[in-house]
């Protein structure tokens, strides 16, 4: 009688003195070629089984048992890094260059403000202020101003500190751009209904589609308002009415005293686009959508 | 009789009946013309004085008053900016650079590592690991990775945000250059003794030159360790040995036991460099800093 014996590094033939009589090595990891029967072989029992493994005791196959399953190893967390991982990365990416340029830009107003405090003060818009300062590319200011008068070679750093967060503004909306590629992939739908951005956030924070899909609408509602949830079941304050999904252009423009009705529609307009996009299914985005907008757009 | 009298308006002659019959109106708040004395007018007296004020409660007068005043007060902020503003604005921008590229560097490596976390684990050094990754400018990895295997543009965004560190990275060095070029302005000795960005953050910390100059130098031997020293006080923890001349390359490359009399050497010269820089005395930085390389250099 023989024995037919598959591991990881290949298939083998032992025969009752547990001798190795055929084999078909494996080339990859992957590979799965199969031994053709020749030698009529059984599966080998328990009892068997245990006296088998002693043949691969052998140092030359424990080595490569070594090797092979780190190669296993890592083809499986190689295989483990999916869009959502990209979309995790995009996110984080896009609020740190956020909080990186406010940083910045608060040290910009300080600085220019020395030259030019009238203007500083009056334009609160980061953007705005930023472009006409370096449009000007020199300090205008009023005729009778509080500003120090700088040297031109005093003002260069100041222009070179907002020259720089201007590439970050251009890389922030460059990486926004990347971010609607992603979700447009991973689930149409739901960038559809709730917006590349929120939708990712939500992603993020659910930590998988499936596991978004999963979720009942009602705590998609309210993902991200957990602090403000446990508030209110602990100590009986107002209940939230959203979480993320505040950022949402309908919520944004609508009354306060519409907020919990629409964020309730929304949430479940999204609730079933995360299902669609988890089962693959068709794109709907553009209805739910649609019949959102019908329903509470001012 | 009658009176000579001035305010930021111009200088008035005025006859005993409190009419002005000349006077001399400045046209700017910094003009200093004088009136000649053809009417022979003496100075008021407190009781004339009196009487000579209510002529410029006229409401012409008031409203000059009041615009002039404004006028005087934004010159008199405009002069307060020294070039110890410029090294403030400057330091804070340093350090402000400094924490954003590090924060983006960390998601960089975070990102980058889910193509190739061989590499991203073996480099250590940011600046490095940044400059090969955009050298190659694409992902090289090595034959079985873990790392998972990208599309063309989903490599792209992780490129762009590493070339916009380097940006970030280039405007520190830029923005260091800089600083030499003020601090050599302000304060040459101390730049020269402490290092340009060491003298500065001296200079943020102690407020002003004039203060670093007053302060001993047991006190600038501490500056920035205040926490170790009040701890130290408190408790009876160990004496703090350093503050911000912990960065001194001196120090750096000096072995722990030599710490606290290198700090004691170096605040000395110090001290003696920032009374000289702010008495405005001859340049004597070289001279400090070779004796301090004598006595300590390795």
């Amino acid at each position: 009688m023989s024995y037919i014996f598959s591991n990881i590094l290949g298939t083998f033939i032992i025969d009752n003195n547990l001798k190795i009589i055929d084999r078909v090595v494996y080339q990859h990891a992957s590979d799965e070629k199969r031994l053709l029967l020749k030698h009529g072989a059984v599966k080998p029992d328990n009892d068997a089984l245990k006296s088998i493994l002693g043949v691969f005791k052998d140092r030359a196959y424990s080595e490569k048992f070594h090797s092979i399953n780190l190669e296993l190893t890592k083809a499986g967390i190689r295989d483990s890094v999916t869009d959502e991982f990209l979309v995790i990365e995009a996110v984080h990416a896009i609020d740190d260059i956020t909080k990186v340029s406010n940083t910045l830009m608060k040290r910009f107003r300080g600085w220019y403000a020395l030259q030019n405090p009238e203007y500083e003060h009056s334009e609160t818009d980061n953007e705005i202020l930023l472009g006409n300062v370096l449009k000007a590319n020199t300090v205008k200011k009023e005729k009778i101003s509080m500003g120090a008068h700088f040297s031109k070679e005093d003002i260069e750093p100041v222009m070179e500190l907002g020259e720089k967060i201007r590439v970050l503004y251009r890389l922030r909306s460059s990486q926004e751009k990347y971010l609607d590629g992603v979700m447009g992939r991973l689930c149409p739908n739901v960038s559809e209904v709730a917006g590349a951005l929120i939708g990712a956030r939500l992603l993020v924070h659910a930590r998988s589609l499936r596991r978004l899909a999963m979720m009942p609408a009602s705590t998609i509602q309210l993902l991200g308002a957990e602090q403000a949830l446990f508030r209110h079941m602990r100590t009986g304050a107002r209940a939230p009415r959203h979480g993320l999904i505040v950022a949402h252009p309908l919520l944004v423009s609508a009354p306060q005293k519409m907020h919990g009705k629409i964020a309730r529609g929304l949430a479940d307009k999204i609730a079933i686009a995360a299902k669609v996009d988890y089962f693959r299914g068709k794109f709907i985005g553009n209805k739910l959508r649609e019949e959102l907008e019908k329903k509470f757009a001012a």
